[in-house]
């Protein structure tokens, strides 16, 4: 496994390297949430590119960049037993040098749920990911289901500005009490831990509603909330119950609709979701 | 020379054809200067592609989008002699389908000149270039000194988001009296042809003077605004003498320095620039 910091190392190795390629563009901290695409990777793609970025432009200013969980060797180790072929780790001088103005963004689908409660965080998702395309040019890059919407904005900037890149999105891992894997997890502290689960029992109780028939978003939406409330370190930020290409809430579910939402558990802020017809659920 | 209008037939006929490939960009109603950038293409790249789209997202709104000269049947004759491997000319539909909403922005370039005359100009040229880039792929992209500001923002687009595409700028091709030559000229109604090339007049007289020892770049705006004064069916919308990396205006000249304008010649809207130290002239 070769191990690179500088674009122009990366372009040299990957130039002799045989196609087709696959990224798995990541922030590090890895769990078996981000291993689980890389095995998808290895077993569809010659060569696994996967890159380690903690990207600054997609964190606002009072949230959690300088904190965010780091391992690189740890990381690496990971990388390596999953069979990665190289693996970017750029200096955030090496992403963003001085002079640095330019902006990918993708306008209507960023307005909603994640984009309307962090301003510019999917302005710099779009924007790395494009320069991580860009860099690796592969064929096709694999992203987690947990981030629902980064999929649907990354999907869209990959049709609007005609990257020749398939999206590939796997499944969201869960612990074995259903939380959905997460970097941040490792920020919950004592009984925050137990209370996280919330967000899966919540995504849960719309879930069951649904297979009993009922259609109402506005019904599915509460059903999460309640579920939220019930628990006394959780607080809820937003619930959604929304078009899965579009994202706008739904009045009623015809066809498949994305539930998700925004918990804080004490300070530490999760996300989840589901599909209501199509989801995987990896309990 | 194979004609496409669609992404996909586009990229099917390029999988089959040997790299280098080179691109040249244009909106059509094509003139020598677009044909001196095929010339550099052909010696360089073992496929040539061009493509000619009337970009509208880069027009503003009063802009000559509806009456932007075109004659697709003579270009592609031109374009054939040249001996061009592919024309790309996509309609409206396939650049821009309903839905679009991904748009690639260049801050701080984008704010002087013509950016600050055309609010979104910009906007829309990085955005169709870089779906350009990427429908096409190509190892050299080929753009006319012509549009300078256009030349500066893109190779500062190619930067930071990592395209790996060298930039040819070729040196802006002339009329037999100086005039640059451009699409627009053909809106250039009787006396306001010979009037035209007040805007080749000006950047001499600041040429001339640069050469004799002046370094102010005050003066030698001045001396060009001086020169369009003189030509009554001529109105300044700027002229400027900045840093030909930043674009920002000078106080002095010290190494290169680019000397640019705006004048309306009628109701038609032209630019012109050149270089202080490393401009070529072709007069």
């Amino acid at each position: 496994m070769q191990t690179l910091t500088t674009l122009s190392s990366l372009r040299t190795a990957l130039a002799e390297l045989p196609k087709p390629l696959g990224l798995v563009p990541t922030m590090g901290y890895l769990h078996p949430g981000h291993l689980s695409l890389v095995h998808v990777a290895r077993r569809e793609c010659e060569t696994v590119v996967a890159s380690i970025f903690v990207n600054p432009t997609q964190f606002g200013p009072t949230e959690d960049l300088s904190t965010y969980p780091r391992d690189l060797e740890s990381d690496l180790t990971k990388l390596r037993n999953e069979g990665t072929d190289v693996v970017w780790t750029p200096s955030k001088e090496e992403m963003y040098p001085p002079g640095f103005q330019t902006w990918v963004e993708v306008e209507a689908l960023t307005k909603f749920l994640e984009g309307a409660m962090r301003p510019g965080h999917f302005r710099g998702v779009t924007t790395v990911v494009a320069k991580l395309f860009n860099a690796v040019q592969p064929q096709k890059a694999y992203f987690g289901q947990k981030d629902a919407q980064q999929v649907a904005v990354i999907k869209q900037m990959v049709r609007d500005l005609n990257f020749l890149i398939e999206i590939i999105v796997c499944p969201t891992m869960r612990e074995f009490d259903g939380l959905a894997m997460s970097s941040r997890n490792a920020y919950l502290k004592g009984d925050e831990r137990r209370a996280a689960t919330v967000l899966y029992r919540a995504l849960n109780a719309a879930r069951i509603a649904y297979q009993s028939g009922e259609r109402s978003a506005n019904t599915l939406r509460h059903l999460m909330a309640d579920t939220i409330r019930t628990e006394p370190l959780a607080k809820m930020q937003y619930v959604s119950c929304a078009h899965p290409v579009t994202l706008k809430d739904l009045d009623w579910v015809e066809g498949d609709a994305l539930c998700s939402m925004a918990v804080y558990v004490g300070g530490t802020r999760l996300i989840d979701n589901f599909l209501l017809e199509s989801g995987v659920w990896i309990t």
